[in-house]
């Protein structure tokens, strides 16, 4: 695994919030914090990465997390570039880091990945010079430590506390980078219980999530619960298991108003979007009064800028 | 239909110039008119609209158009996002609204929608919130407002009024949103006789655009117009009738300079581009001194920085 | 050929390096030297362009050439637009002249053209109205002029000077705009010998490269050279040749450490990217102490935004 951090201890990558502090976690979640407004005002804008160019170097199409990465960036003054190229090992490990080193020496200083397969961001990330920074947006099933920073935030915003909570993670958590994150974030800030919940299919091992309590049925899952995230669930998964159709898995696995009732009374609901409405997630909640998503997206923009002001030293 | 207007009358949305009044047109004229250059000037800019973003949501291909309206948006100090979305019915309602309720969660304050089915900008404007505007880009055969004010525009400094004046459009005027915004913003500003001026199967039907004359020969619809509004033939609908090839339409309704004789002898000539060349218009037509075609696309910019500066309020 | 200066002698357009004198190129060049930034430090920035707007027309994907320019412009306060459109004349040279007049009436004022066919760029240069200026960004095998001052860039930073050199230029020279580039570049700024080295099916025709040393086998065309410039090969002209597949041509004309060593001792080695590993040029030279490669790629942006800056003129 690449370090993340400098030898000063200062953050220089963010590829998964695996063994972070808590007080690094914290850290950004203030910072982010900072650059949150509501919905109507202006948004938060800086020059703090000015002279500074990104570049978003997404491999699997995520309009919104492009987007939302984009934005952050040039609201703290920075040039963004996008770039649409094929870095997975299927093409040559050594043409993509060409790519990579071409752009570092156009004076990219941090490179934004998504891909489909794990350890293209952390091979990135151990070639790179110095003064460069990676970030994760997503990999593989691996880590989406910026997705896991905002959930945590929208939790803390919405329940004033992580700790003593109990988070009930519900959907394909197998395949789930948002539910490692989120795991990784929550429970190094002292969240009370979280909770697996998912089909035995979707089940995640056994060595994996150690410490949270596992369910294959989302009625015990979501009893008392103070927070539900519900995953998406990909259509191609659904294939692989003969049982699961869409109106099935809605059925076995959906999030109703009904079933939410099973939660607490002040439970709040997220889900990382895109949604399948009417798949894990029935539409009068995703819109309803309990439903923290569209909060999560704000927050999006929010710890990405922090993250980047925290990586990007000062020139 | 969604309101176009706030409760206090002002202008929040554009998605059609039908309903507008004159004061209204005439104010977003007079404002173009103050972002107006010559070619070789710098271009008219500011920061009115620093802090704000527009996405730019373009369902059909139209480079044109997008950059238009990214140049006008950027020159007045705002950040632009540009997405090729799937916003159609197509694809289920609720997920084009969940694609744009995401973007309004990231702080974009101005939707620019091109889509070649209608209703779409429509709903989306019904499920904005209160401080986000939507911008048609062009929607399906029904409107194009913001070139309807270009041709307005361009009309008004070359002959110096729209009152008295004759316009003729002529082509497939039954499938044009050009022609229909045309019309709306010419009525509303007082032309004397517009004129629609199409092959039989492409004029539009009885009920609409009521008071303009309607031709079904070329000659006849160009005799003694001030203005000569020639609009695209899609190859497509030509497929359709099986009279018309492009030759044949040249040879019927092609405007050639000899044509362009029946008109005025000051009469100026426009298409909303991209031209056939030598199958609507020929070239030297096209490129000749009675030619306002350039200017139209000029304007286009100062048209689109009006209305956007118009819609998005003050911090 | 299109004139690329103005009639007061200043630099208009960039279309190809043959004919400059040698002051024009010394003076890009110097300019260039000044936008030099080190890998680590911010990289130089200006508002020497505000106002301005660039367009990337770029038919040909080049990913890294395209941001170097978009970098090159952006970093000098210029607003960029990049299309994609088909300018061939393959589409109709007029609705190729018809895009570019279009975007010209949106106040572009610098277009970026790239093409796989000669021609297109002088086209549109031809076109184009007197405060507007064309840069080649690679056109056809004819010229890539901003490729040839950064490759001329390079070698005077790493050997102090260019007069007294010997270069070789080593690979697909019949089809190479790089080479081209360079030849014109080195010989008007008085380089000592170049060669050409090339399998005799890729050598260019007998008129080309005036007094340029021609040889057909790589040992002896490295033999005490100065520089060596090694050029992409494209794996269908290796189809064309029955006798050229990959490992073939590695063997007969692949860079090795092993063939360096017939250099002089502190020899260069360059290289236009994208490399073929392994083809012509093994991985452990392009990434040795003898490479220049990457100072290539930084100094193609400190080149792009020498030239925008000399071909724009102040408002």
């Amino acid at each position: 695994m690449t370090r993340q951090t400098r030898t000063d201890g200062s953050l220089r990558h963010l590829l998964t919030l695996e063994g972070l502090s808590r007080a690094e976690i914290e850290l950004l979640l203030a910072r982010a914090q900072d650059y949150v407004r509501p919905l109507g005002a202006r948004p938060a804008t800086s020059r703090a990465l000015a002279g500074i160019t990104v570049a978003n170097l997404f491999t699997e199409p995520s309009t919104r997390t492009r987007i939302s990465f984009e934005l952050a960036a040039r609201r703290l003054g920075a040039e963004v570039v996008n770039l649409e190229v094929q870095l997975s090992s299927r093409a040559k490990g050594e043409s993509m880091l060409d790519t990579v080193l071409t752009l570092e020496s156009l004076h990219v200083d941090v490179f934004v990945i998504r891909d489909a397969e794990s350890g293209v961001a952390s091979q990135v990330a151990a070639g790179v010079a110095p003064h460069v920074s990676v970030l994760s947006a997503g990999e593989g099933s691996v880590a989406h430590p910026t997705q896991g920073l905002l959930d945590a935030l929208t939790i803390r915003q919405r329940k004033g506390r992580i700790e003593g909570l109990t988070v009930a993670i519900v959907g394909d958590v197998r395949h789930s980078r948002v539910a490692r994150s989120a795991y990784h974030a929550l429970t190094t800030l002292g969240v009370h219980e979280l909770r697996v919940v998912a089909p035995p299919a979707l089940l995640p091992g056994e060595a994996e999530f150690p410490g949270a309590a596992r369910y294959t049925e989302i009625d015990a899952g979501m009893q008392g619960a103070d927070v539900v995230m519900m995953l998406r669930i990909q259509r191609e998964r659904m294939q692989d298991d003969a049982q699961l159709d869409a109106g099935e898995y809605f059925r076995e696995f959906g999030l109703t108003s009904e079933r939410l009732k099973l939660a607490k009374p002040d439970a709040i609901v997220m889900h990382p979007q895109p949604m399948n409405r009417g798949v894990e997630i029935a539409s009068d909640v995703a819109d309803g009064p309990q439903s923290a998503i569209r909060d999560q997206v704000s927050n999006g923009v929010a710890v990405r800028m922090a993250v980047l002001a925290t990586v990007v030293r000062p020139a």
